[in-house]
């Protein structure tokens, strides 16, 4: 049989970060390729003791079909938090537990996007979730990100020049895949800009609780009094990626139809996960649990900045991240970070080329995104002197 | 701000059977209107032992990111088991794990239906799937099941009159809300139609292995020589709903883009939830669990069949299931089995009517489903007694 697929998923392929982790699954190949967060912080004997605890004790609540919203007291206790650490959640907010942060992407796309509809996206940004809009065929208008966050002249032309703007999405903190921060002026600003035009934003903010120096920027969504913001978290970066767990707290009226459509995506989030992030969030200390993480993630990075201090030619640049996962570099000279790709592969060093993360995929592009959190300081160190050798020559040649 | 939702989305509300289940939630109440495993036969135990053990030895696989097709030696599991089981798996077949059979109806829809495109669906059907059709603007189209499953002549008139037909779901197995099963001939004749008008066909068979006496039909994607047959599979009634696992089983093709549309919806599925399934199947006796759940169920259901025979007024027509979790009741005289539900509740019974099962949910019919799973043999006889006292006084009244 001819199978035909639908408009909407006709034209969707594989994420191009998907293709390079096939050469990353190599143990001999040095990966700054991906966006896993660092196993060795997983509290998993806490966790084990946390499971058999649940199953031998509560076995239905554990194995029968819960409710779609979420385990209210996991949500309850991700209120608390998110009130506390974020000042988010006002009397017109709602709170829905999801499969990672990934789903609540989704199921905001699948509520309020029709086919044609404008999603603002900073570019370069998140293929998960410009993959998300594509899927309902949105139109995407990209606005270039500095190391301050969006440009917001960019914005208000991009605004004044698509129909149908119905959402800015935006990581304000530690970008995926920039590493940058939107100040708080362009925050405020932003909001304004919204609020003005009758946009929603939706704020993801996986990596927010990752900061180096213990600095918060106040989130978006803390600012929202008009019932505009929408807010994506997660906890695969604060506690584990395979539980998929994550959240979305967004006006009532947008979370009571998120319910709805969660319903029909995966009737609920997976009990046993709520229930571990539940208790974990209670009896032990997540805050600790961060800290440590922070001081890992701030080694690392410093390191993979060392190195390219240390070997990559002088006129490159690249971001100084104060928190997350990523630095972004751009080589100019009117390289082609996918060709480079190529010959990084036969140095066995794997990165994320530019074009992955742009509106435009197909467009060749001089920038390229580098992941620290994975690889031990040694092959962090290595990797950027093969990748220094490579764009040496590059540049040079 | 006014929030305008998608065209999809807008007119989607949360399912009648939810608004229900909100009474089925007071202890006092007697529910027939759930679909819930029995929990005692949940291998809590065990589980939670295969748990710790994963979570203390394999803290990374169990914690971190997976694969979006699932984890590969749970897919090979459940390869093996349908092959053994069900005679299904050709070369042209490939098996993707999803968080319950709930996302493989999703993202089917997804990834193969246009708006307007013709779904043709029993009539009554499962809502959950029939929602997922809704909720991309399919257009629906009912065919009437009989006690051997579809008219098969009404089939072919439906075909006929509708534009754009891609696909034909069909729970043929112990068919939900129905409880009937449709006959190996139906199945084989409905193959030949579908492939006769290149049409798809989703089979959803998340009962088929509660069977009462041991018969099992042959599903029809074991007849599937053409690749049009998609197999939707599911552990909520074999292990644990609380879990969400299942898996779509189809030709390469359509799994290749099912996994693009999953790594959208949700990235992968939660680890744990695999790890335990594929502990369970590959070192427990899943198959001896499944004799003691096939007693325990027709057990249920001839006790509450024993009630309808001594309590229900004689003219009152319903199926009798050789497996699954329900049972179909038409109580004719024209009588509107959503108005009488709310007589029932006031005698502290619950039961789902039949509208919420149709194309047309705004119709009234004289249809309900009732379910023996989760209550004692005491609640069954006593609930089906107190409906006999509403339905008579309806009849006579």
């Amino acid at each position: 049989m001819n199978y035909t697929f639908s408009n909407r998923m006709s034209t969707m392929r594989g994420s191009a970060i998907r293709e390079i982790f096939k050469y990353a699954a190599d143990p001999s190949v040095i990966s700054l390729a991906g966006g896993n967060p660092a196993p060795e912080l997983f509290p998993a004997a806490d966790l084990g003791d946390i499971a058999t605890e649940y199953l031998h004790n509560e076995p239905v609540l554990s194995l029968q079909y819960g409710v779609t919203e979420g385990y209210t007291p996991l949500r309850d206790a991700i209120k608390e938090r998110l009130k506390r650490v974020e000042n988010i959640g006002t009397d017109n907010d709602e709170l829905i537990v999801v499969s990672g942060g990934q789903q609540g992407i989704e199921l905001v796309t699948k509520c309020l996007i029709n086919e044609g509809d404008t999603v603002i996206v900073e570019e370069p940004s998140f293929i998960g979730a410009t993959n998300a809009f594509r899927s309902y065929n949105a139109h995407l208008a990209g606005v270039p990100v500095e190391e301050d966050g969006m440009n917001l002249a960019a914005l208000e032309k991009v605004i004044a020049e698509n129909k149908n703007v119905k959402m800015i999405y935006t990581i304000p903190t530690f970008q995926n895949p920039m590493g940058v921060t939107m100040s708080v002026e362009k925050r405020r600003a932003l909001y304004e800009i919204a609020k003005k035009n009758n946009i929603l934003i939706l704020e993801d903010n996986p990596y927010g609780e990752l900061t180096f120096d213990g600095v918060k920027t106040p989130t978006i969504k803390s600012m929202d009094t008009e019932g505009i913001v929408m807010y994506s978290g997660s906890f695969s970066k604060i506690l584990a990626p395979g539980l998929r767990l994550g959240f979305l707290c967004a006006p009532r009226e947008i979370v009571a139809k998120a319910v709805i459509g969660k319903q029909i995506s995966d009737v609920h989030t997976a009990m046993l996960p709520q229930l571990l992030a539940h208790a974990y969030l209670t009896r032990f200390d997540i805050d600790a649990l961060i800290v440590k993480m922070r001081a890992n993630y701030a080694h690392k990075c410093a390191t993979m900045l060392s190195a390219m201090d240390a070997y990559f030619p002088k006129d490159i640049f690249y971001t100084k991240p104060r928190g997350g996962l990523f630095i972004w570099c751009d080589l100019g000279h009117n390289l082609d970070t996918g060709v480079l790709a190529k010959k990084a592969i036969e140095k066995k060093v794997v990165y994320v080329p530019g074009s992955t993360f742009m509106v435009d995929m197909a467009k060749p592009t001089s920038t390229l995104r580098l992941n620290y959190s994975t690889m031990s300081d040694e092959k962090i160190t290595e990797g950027i002197r093969r990748l220094g050798e490579v764009f040496g020559e590059a540049i040079s040649g």
